[in-house]
């Protein structure tokens, strides 16, 4: 695992895939384990040697542990091996001209305490260490709460959806949503909606699926939209449940789009133009549930299938 | 019936729904009645009074004959009134300044064969008659075979889907589609899809709905365009099968847009300037089956849903 690099041995511990998952992840389907990794690299290698920092906890990343078939854009984690993710890291060693010993960067890692990358496209280095290191995280990945937000700052009626009391009062009282409710509690989402929406939706973020969009469907607006980015509900299911009131596209000419974080790659320095004065400014508030230690990772991936997050869930690896 | 009009009686036979539909719509569901109509129109009256001409059989009408609850913008048919539905027909009286006895106009009117029309909006005045008048009912209407061909003649590479053998042949040969399947044949759509499209489906025109919409969405190309016309599949099934694929929007950012005829009303002359050309120069071949008689409506109506009309399904009523 450590091909590519030289020198003394330190110790590299691991959370490793031990297997493909069926259903909701549970601990036991990860393990950490002890690893060695040499700390420089070898000559003319152009990867870097990093030390993880933080790792970001995402929904999507229970799809990358069922073993997809065929060509994919998302593809599967191998069994035996540490799983990826987005990460905060700090370059121990470098063969590449874009970046030296000693800077920060947030990209794709692995969920190890050290990683030699060799893919380098998508790494970002972090110019602006004057919001916590952490963050950055959370900044493309942290949607439920920023997008809401960035909707309220452009004037719109925001209501927010979330499965306890404890985020409820979060999206209303700390994020400033107009209105919030605990999907969990209702019975029937389409009178929920109706209650929130007297005249229909404009603009749904899309990131639960199912039973939601099925709802979302028959009280959104004439020529409304939406912005398809995830399906949390659906990716512990063997067989993702059907969505019934696709007509509703045509009877209210709506507006459809999917979309992943890597066709906006170019864009992310200007997003971080945007959104880090926001935060200095505290006009946008941003809440993380960190986990300390590589070891408590499994727990935190597995708790964002049940809920048990508060906020972005990130996993501290080390302060620096 | 035939308020706001005056003079002489005539017979005006008419197509009334009997009661709501369930399931796939039956002749006898339908009821041919002799009415009577005055044929003039009283003093400051705006409407018109038309002869019908031609009658379009679409299979939206599906959906009209079933209650539909709350505001919707598809209503419900009502039991004991003609259908309605688009239509050529000729000004007999008007009192309307757009409108003169003798204008042959296209748009919606009522399944009989003299209609009082007091919304005139969406009515077109007929400019050209060198094309035979019924291709005016299907112009908007018969998607299928035009679509098609609009992507050939943009250098597209194109694969039609029908339900016999006859129509894959008239796709084929008389449209000059690249290729075409029976899907009644597929028992594996998806395996028929990854057949014609090794490199995935750039621009899907749904009109299908259901198991087709499912398998398209498994072959469509990163960055791929759905189209959304229609989902015939559906409109005879009391609840709509569950779509299961849509993760797929994310996965390949496809891009899915609802749209209905209303929205284009503005642009039709500008359809007909191009299409027209195309027919008269026989870039654009147009395939109709015509039912003779008001009384044969039923029957064709009926018969859009078993597939069994080969081309634009069209009512002739009376010849002028």
């Amino acid at each position: 695992m450590a091909s590519g690099v030289v020198g003394e041995e330190v110790r590299n511990k691991q959370v490793i895939l031990k297997d493909y998952v069926s259903g909701f992840p549970k601990e036991s389907d990860m393990q950490v384990i002890n690893g060695t990794m040499k700390l420089k690299l070898q000559e003319g290698s152009h990867g870097i040697v990093v030390k993880n920092l933080y790792l970001s906890c995402d929904p999507y990343m229970r799809i990358r542990m069922t073993r997809v078939e065929g060509p994919n854009v998302i593809t599967s984690y191998t069994p035996g091996f540490p799983l990826t993710g987005f990460g905060v890291a700090k370059v121990l060693d470098s063969g590449h001209p874009n970046f030296k010993k000693g800077d920060l960067i947030w990209g794709t890692t692995s969920w190890e305490e050290y990683s030699l990358i060799t893919e380098l496209e998508g790494l970002i280095k972090i110019e602006h260490t004057d919001v916590p290191l952490s963050y950055y995280t959370g900044i493309l990945g942290a949607v439920g709460q920023l997008v809401g937000q960035f909707a309220k700052l452009m004037g719109c009626y925001v209501v927010g959806s979330a499965g306890s009391k404890e985020k409820v009062d979060l999206l209303r009282n700390k994020f400033g949503f107009d209105e919030a409710f605990n999907y969990k509690e209702e019975t029937d989402l389409d009178g929920a909606l109706k209650r929130y929406f007297a005249e229909g939706i404009d603009i749904y973020f899309e990131n639960v699926g199912g039973k939601m969009l099925d709802a979302v469907l028959l009280n959104m607006r004439d020529h409304g939209r939406i912005a398809v980015c995830g399906m949390v509900s659906q990716y512990n299911l063997a067989q993702p449940e059907g969505v019934q009131n696709l007509m509703c596209l045509i009877f209210k000419r709506i507006h459809m789009d999917g979309f992943a974080f890597f066709d906006y790659y170019n864009v992310y320095p200007k997003l971080l133009d945007v959104v880090l004065p926001y935060i200095r400014e505290g006009k946008i508030k941003y809440v993380e549930d960190i986990a300390e230690g590589l070891e408590s990772g499994p727990a935190a991936l597995v708790g964002l299938y049940s809920g048990h997050n508060v906020g972005k869930q990130v996993v501290l690896i080390a302060r620096e």
